[in-house]
């Protein structure tokens, strides 16, 4: 039998705690909105607890976040729009609270991206993009087998695009104003026309936009990494319809020269649970 | 006593030829203009002759060329706007001209990463982006560990950036107009300014678009890589002063969100050598 090991994905709206194997199995999971630290981990301790002893934890949290084991502020959320999560250390209440349990942290999108390489729409590739589009932008990259941490972990929301040609729209991002997060990420949309992504209707200017600008950043992604396929995953990017308009803004914008983008640009196979399920999968 | 291989530098304009070690040990080259593909590799081929057997050779090309050693057009040049070298292929005309020596094939770019982080400016590093501005702009990319190969090989010249404000030069890339590459080569800048980039005086405002340009360019890659350091090399690049003005455009595009570039943008140790050096390390 396989040992029982704890996951934690924590999001910018909504926190998934979990009892399952290291294998990514679920065995039972437990959904509620994510509020302030203190309040938000001491339901998942609580909730733990009363599950019995976990060798292991694996913790997928939102970013950003220091990620090198051996740093001193390993596990700590660092400069973030979040304010009463930013200098909060995930490590130090963690150890103080678990003090038996083995700590594995890794950011959201980098464990949704493992949990498709092991059991979802990634299996045995080797070069892999996956592409989060809701309240923020975000990026998880597989790199010739490995996954991406470089001296942070990707920051990819934040990259400068080209405006489109009929937006005048400010930007959203209260570091850079129009990068990428700026402009197409949901409070961007949702700002910018004045009604949330999901009440747009499918065929609003905003999708031909939105699909134009997601588009431009996964284009800048791929001259760079050239990966086999690119899953785009959150929130937003679920629309009926927009893969398709933003793999037909891929082509346009390659001009032939790249590969085309056609069913290489596709949803994550686990949906909603692919966060969870890789959290499970940092305790390997 | 090392045993001798051979390395090759082919690039757009010039070519090198070498007998060294594969540890990048250079005992003799030879430099000559690139022409055709026949009469540029040739010379080669007899160069190396007259030195006696090699076990190996590393070739370090210009691209896109397949990397693949298993794909059926292993050692290709693919669509480029070099026609004479489209789809010509290295790898047949080694194996006929040299049968008893293996074939290392790489990009210019990702030998000459390989050549600083073996001998040069990014020793012991993991994380390392090498861009080149000449004729071209192209990186070799090193991510936790590995040179980046894809499905192809980066293309990095041909992402898209925002447009500097006082930019209306339509741009130089046949494929996709005003990408990087078409905005911001030795090509471009000559024909925006009616004057090659060594001609153009240090305080002529092309610099500072110049290095605007390759901030959005740098800055795209390491939101999603994060390297430790990145080195600028190739003709155009080695500028006086541009390294710095690229530098400050970069801390001004991060505004705080990311660690200063300052001391992170680096010059290659190697300089004019790091191509030929990396084509030897090639072979080991």
């Amino acid at each position: 039998m396989n040992a029982r090991v704890g996951g934690l994905e924590l999001g910018g709206t909504k926190t998934v705690v979990a009892i399952g194997t290291a294998e990514g199995i679920i065995m039972e999971e437990f959904r509620y909105p994510t509020t302030s630290p203190g309040e938000t981990l001491t339901i998942a301790i609580d909730w733990l607890r009363q599950r019995g002893p976990i060798a292991k934890i694996g913790i997928a949290s939102f970013g950003p976040i220091r990620l090198h084991r051996h740093a001193c502020d390993f596990g700590t959320l660092l400069r973030t729009p979040k304010t009463a999560w930013q200098g909060f250390s995930l490590a130090k209440f963690f150890r103080e609270q678990l003090p038996e349990t083995f700590l594995c942290i890794d950011t959201d999108v980098n464990a949704a991206l493992l949990g498709e390489l092991q059991c979802g729409a990634a299996r045995g590739m080797r070069n892999v993009i996956y592409l989060t589009v809701g309240t923020g932008i975000g990026a998880g990259v597989f790199c010739e087998g490995n996954l991406v941490c470089g001296t942070l972990h990707p920051e990819f929301g934040h990259l400068y695009i080209p405006r489109h040609q009929d937006d005048s729209f400010v930007g959203v991002c209260p570091f850079h104003r129009d990068c990428l997060e700026g402009l197409a990420s949901g409070p961007a949309m949702e700002k910018r026309w004045g009604l949330a992504g999901n009440q747009l209707p499918l065929e609003h200017a905003a999708w031909e936009m939105e699909a134009w600008y997601l588009a431009q950043g996964i284009y800048s992604a791929c001259t760079l990494l050239m990966p086999e396929i690119i899953l785009l995953g959150g929130g937003v990017s679920q629309k009926e319809g927009l893969l398709e308009q933003v793999t037909a803004s891929l082509d346009e914008l390659g001009n032939g020269y790249f590969e085309s983008y056609v069913n290489r640009l596709r949803r994550p196979a686990l949906g909603q649970q692919a966060g969870i399920i890789g959290a499970l999968l940092l305790c390997r």
